[in-house]
């Protein structure tokens, strides 16, 4: 199981009726929020996920937009009671804008951690099974796409654990970890495990110009979050010189990353009424769905 | 005439029906804004007043809940096309924690000029007619409590203006503006106008505990906007460890202040139900209003 909720599906600034782009997953009891524009806090307090329980924040770009509700977020968490350190991600120099942003929240009771992205990191593990992976993108800033990935483990294999001359004793252990050691032998899960199943992945883009490597970091994913700045084609010209992109754009990307659901967001604030172009942007891509404010989806296993 | 709009009634953290405490008031095209926390922009575009025609904006304290909204209010006020200098006043150290906050912001249309509140300096004339004035409180922190007052000009005196040989030429220009030269010979408003008529003055203060100045500082207010973190009078003893005042403590200031009226704002999140503790607090200041997110008035001058 995988949860996630699109917290607010605006670009540039908070509307009354329309929260600034950012996105939330759970899943084992591991919490990650991407992005923190103003008022962040204040939609996710809708929601009713909690504060405390965020683990991670992995910010795209220094944008206002997307994490101007940083200060009043650590303070909501703080103010829940966290004591573990929180992550943080994102681009070169992440430790800094939030230094600075902390002038006015100098005081949490726990630590950040922050990695920042470069050509040798380019991705970590939140869990042993759950990975964020970025890539970057083309928005006129340094910005990142991100990948959240829950892996799943193969099948138990009888057949293979007995050919591995592994004690039964210590089968249910070897499906829980990676390695177990026995009357002083080691033992590896891969001995009692079938090849690696189809796990769940969730993408997040925003904000960019199309990128030629951005459908292959998206491939197969279960669930596509990317921007469409406008739906209206006749905007791209608009479009290009802001560095964002179009419905159409962004479906295109879904189709060619053969994901399985895309969800519009990051809306102009001119753009009223995004739903007039669901149909237009449905001819490049069926299962393409306009983002609403706190949509949720619970992605689950494929049956076996 | 006077507009005042209380942007929102909330303390320490936005909530999704109520936003942080802040005000704005504006009166002969000048508009001023107190404090800016986080979704302040959103509640002024809910209240309709526009951002391009905010000319200052005065903080009272650096706690998040006052402040955070500033990054993004400032990019709204740059995304309206303001070009005019924006005044900001506040806290020694203002300049700095702005200059900090806008790693998110660097550029603007519009030129920043700071006022820090010191010993020496401790009002500022937002027009001939308009002055702001600040009051250091009681807070744990650097905080001050604001007055706004709109002076009002004495009635133009035909005898004054004759008994001074004033010639009728420019007794107009005279009632308008302080001085007039005039063949070679410089006259002045005080020779056409008898004493200064009673203004209008709003008063600001939060987060503070009551203190002994301040009842004086908001003398005659004809509206006394203060912060009642708690309506229950059981809660004092919390009250006070926060360094903030309740109902009571508020309705006993706007008595000895002789306000005309008083709104009640910067709720604790824990208190649902301002309205619970209103009639307790008339006792003491039968014109105590609850306040509510984006109410208003118009201030006039009283009839001659």
């Amino acid at each position: 199981m995988f949860d996630v909720a699109l917290l607010g599906t605006g670009g540039m600034m908070p509307l009354p009726n329309r929260f600034l782009t950012a996105m939330i997953c759970r899943t084992k009891g591991y919490t990650l929020l991407v992005d923190c524009g103003e008022g962040t806090q204040i939609t996710l307090k809708k929601l009713g996920w909690g504060f405390k329980n965020i683990d991670a924040i992995a910010i795209t770009h220094f944008h206002a937009d997307h994490i101007s509700g940083l200060p009043g977020m650590l303070l909501a968490i703080g103010n829940s009671e966290r004591t573990e350190p929180l992550q943080m991600f994102g681009p070169p120099g992440l430790a800094n804008v939030v230094e600075k942003l902390r002038v006015i929240v100098p005081e949490l009771p726990f630590d950040i951690f922050f990695t920042e992205w470069s050509k040798e990191v380019t991705s970590a593990e939140l869990l042993p099974d759950l990975q964020l992976k970025c890539l970057p993108l083309n928005h006129g800033m340094p910005c990142f796409a991100y990948s959240v990935t829950l892996h799943r483990q193969g099948r138990f294999d009888v057949e293979r654990a007995k050919a591995a001359n592994v004690p039964m004793k210590i089968w249910s252990a070897l499906q829980k970890q990676e390695k177990v050691v026995y009357n002083e032998i080691i033992y590896t899960s891969n001995m009692v495990l079938g090849e690696p199943r189809k796990g769940l992945m969730i993408g997040y883009c925003t904000d960019s110009r199309p990128t030629a490597d951005l459908p292959s970091f998206m491939q197969n994913a279960d669930l596509l979050i990317c921007e469409g700045l406008y739906g209206d084609p006749d905007k791209l010209e608009k479009t290009i010189a802001r560095k964002h992109m179009t419905f159409n754009e962004a479906a295109k990307i879904a189709k060619t990353a053969n994901a399985q659901e895309l969800w519009l967001t990051h809306f102009s604030p001119a753009m009223h009424n995004p739903q007039d172009y669901h149909k237009e942007t449905q001819k490049i891509f069926p299962n393409t769905i306009i983002g609403k404010d706190r949509m949720t989806k619970t992605l689950t296993f494929e049956e076996d």
